[in-house]
């Protein structure tokens, strides 16, 4: 079986890129999916449809344009990651832990031991706390062996 | 037909106050539920159970207990407000709002406009997103109707 | 067994008083619901959230509004009534019929002959096509029946 | 990822050709589906069954055939795109709307502004708005890039 | 907690009857709800909406009239007993058993064993085989008990 | 794409072959699934698991063994056919009709127009009822194409 | 809010009245629901239907019957508690909390800590392990709390 | 179709390689997945994402990161094959059996006379019961013949 894992979450350090690299070092059949990761190109996703003044519709035609990705792709995921790093207020990664939640899709969280106390209702839930990429890829190589 | 709404979110300031009592000055049929919202008693929730050296059990064994109160609650709620303050992560209140996405629940956002942004994609998925208690209350006083 | 009958469509003549007289003088233990079927309230069940300059969003802002009444009322309803006139777009009339129809919610139509072939699609999927709310009331009389 | 993307509604414009090309144009992993879109077609789908002096049900029983073809895919569609052209009552289009909005089925609509009021339901559900093909095209581009 | 029980199938004896009396008997607290059960009611239901010369339309009329009462009924209840008697295709008493299998409705069949070949499939998601409605008013008695 | 038809009901007539012939000839993406239909193999399904005195227990242990097959090819349908002859109870097949509704499963019947109305309510949710299987290919020609 | 608690498991302590007396002492407003847990009522409760030689079918006539009872609470429960003692297999309690944690409904387990290691799949998706009666009425009086 | 065959159960024993060899001898077009079965990597499934000194923990900790794989195999298997031994708890097993009842996922049980009583719940939601592994070849066989 191919498992398809979603990485939601921190868009400004390379944790995807160290997970993506070692499950290819390790040769699982593993794809991954996420959101767009570029951040202007987000933020921007709805201008073209018309322009706003005001900052709270900008945002809210971008986001949902978003969404048609990002809702499509965690739905098919088999497991999603999600990442917290140590800036930011980062709700939308904590949205997608609940989405996930309540659909009983599988989650595996990321994040260092400095935000263990905010992060325990989100972590209540997953079905493991890893510190490091290294350790989502170890859950992977184990998870995804034949 | 009587209205049921969780109150999710900032556990620190008096909106939660501020809603029941404008709701009930207008005579509405609507009744509210929230977590246990005592700080305090939220992080012991579990301490009875048994004694965690480690910090993130102790967590763990605490947000499991309050979510039996809280995913039932959540689930009985005809509409769950969720309200972001300026301080703290808050990631549970994101948590919530992305739980109710995925069931198809609604929910409102209580927010002031300096953090529009970061929630645009929990804002996305809402039904309205109010800036005060007040705007609130408006919003019931209008579905609620009879 | 108490049953709750959504009335959808149509907010400019008086066929949901016909409909609730009708049952009344029957005796049925029926009790109806309905979207805020003042127009000019309902256009501006937003409007006290922010004002917008932009209609799109002004209309986007009071629908979500509204949503948040007609989404659990519809839910919650044994039956909906869908009220095509011979005026105005009513799309939203289909739209709730559409939304009946996926969730499997019983529903019928009430409209005249005269626009038979446009609603083919919407009647495919009602349970009955009553042309006057006389024959509505005569339907629930039938399947209330202790 | 391969995406499939259900074009619900209008039949007398080329804007399904517009879209198939433009997402052609970008060699976007994207395909199409749609119901009948021969108007003299979809409406006999179901004479070959039995003859009908009833109107009524000459449509019903067409429709119906129609509804195997479109309820599946429409469920199989990872977006919908519902069409409003500037003619007809198009029921059918708003129809498929609800069922997707009930579904939680992400789609978007395309129509121009002058009739924004009339389909603010529909709007509200929506994941974006597009005024032209070429933007359903960006949105495409946007949301299906690897 | 008070049980609702559907009564399914054959209406040319008096089994519905039997086990209303034993029940009532027994002192449960136990509602029983059912389609209309006067034949040709039933048949006639759809006929007040409009006049049909081929016989399918009128039965398909009434079909979908009664469904309205049967299908809400059956999702309501917490139990269905489904009869077979010894006359009449009584199909529509199979389709209800495989509504209910379905659903995950619990449903037990009530028929003497010169049929037990035929109604295999059918029994072989009932949770019950009854031969008499006392058995079934025994079912009742232990299922019921506080 | 690909269309699955799971055929259900009557294995005495050559109604399956006629239908897949015609499909054949029409070059249609559609392949068949059904039941065992070989009459003794399917009444002994179970027999090599135990021996059984008793009729109903024999007829329960093999009923289930061949619902393994017809609950997962059901569900992986896209369309099922449900046949009925003018012989034999069909139980199994008003059940297979019943269990595709409750799924909002699309199903068309097959029948003469002598069992009109003891399939009324079975007919009143199929999307078709077709009186040969001819027809039943043009359906599938009509719905299937590109 | 009134809650209702499933009791699930072990039948040969008093582990139920002590969390009920618990409960009545805290004055909670809970109400409490189980199988029938008359050992020996229960492996009969299939008898009255038919006898049978083979034991096999014995247990599978009256389980069926107590699953009448037992399936439909569950689902109505909102918390389920799952006891585990010293003797017996048991495997109706760990089958029970399968069912729960598929369903999403909450459960918690109670058991010594003799037998972590063999329970630790059905922990895993519980919300709370008690080991002692008190500590499962301690839970109830907070979760409950108005 | 390809047929995916989900092995829950004892680990001390060959019945999965039994089955395995048999269905190749056999040539059908089946795959298997289970867990990973290598009993003390199970138990070491968390150990790399941090030490626990308390052995509930450390086995929590696992049980959740052997749940990302069982939870996803036994929801894409179509049938799951449940196995209980003569020695050891075998809770797990059960609550696969309790999990998959749940979801309506079909599922056999492979267990020997002895053990008939204590497994009755669990063989009365079961779709057989075999008693050795070539029995339950030989349901495959069946079931998934072209």
């Amino acid at each position: 079986m191919s498992w398809t894992v979603y990485l939601s979450g921190e868009i400004h350090t390379d944790w995807r890129e160290q997970i993506e690299q070692g499950v290819k070092a390790a040769g699982l059949d593993v794809s991954f999916t996420s959101a767009v990761t570029h951040h202007d190109a987000s933020d921007a996703a709805g201008d073209h449809l018309r322009d706003n003044d005001n900052s709270f519709w900008r945002d809210h035609q971008s986001s949902k344009v978003n969404l048609i990705r990002t809702k499509t792709l965690i739905e098919k995921a088999d497991l999603v990651v999600v990442r917290f790093g140590d800036k930011y207020k980062q709700w939308n990664a904590a949205f997608d832990a609940g989405y996930c939640a309540a659909l009983g899709k599988p989650y595996v969280t990321l994040h260092d031991d400095s935000i263990i106390h905010p992060l325990k209702e989100v972590d209540a839930q997953a079905l493991a706390w890893a510190q490091t990429p290294s350790q989502v890829v170890d859950i992977l190589k184990y998870v995804v062996a034949a």
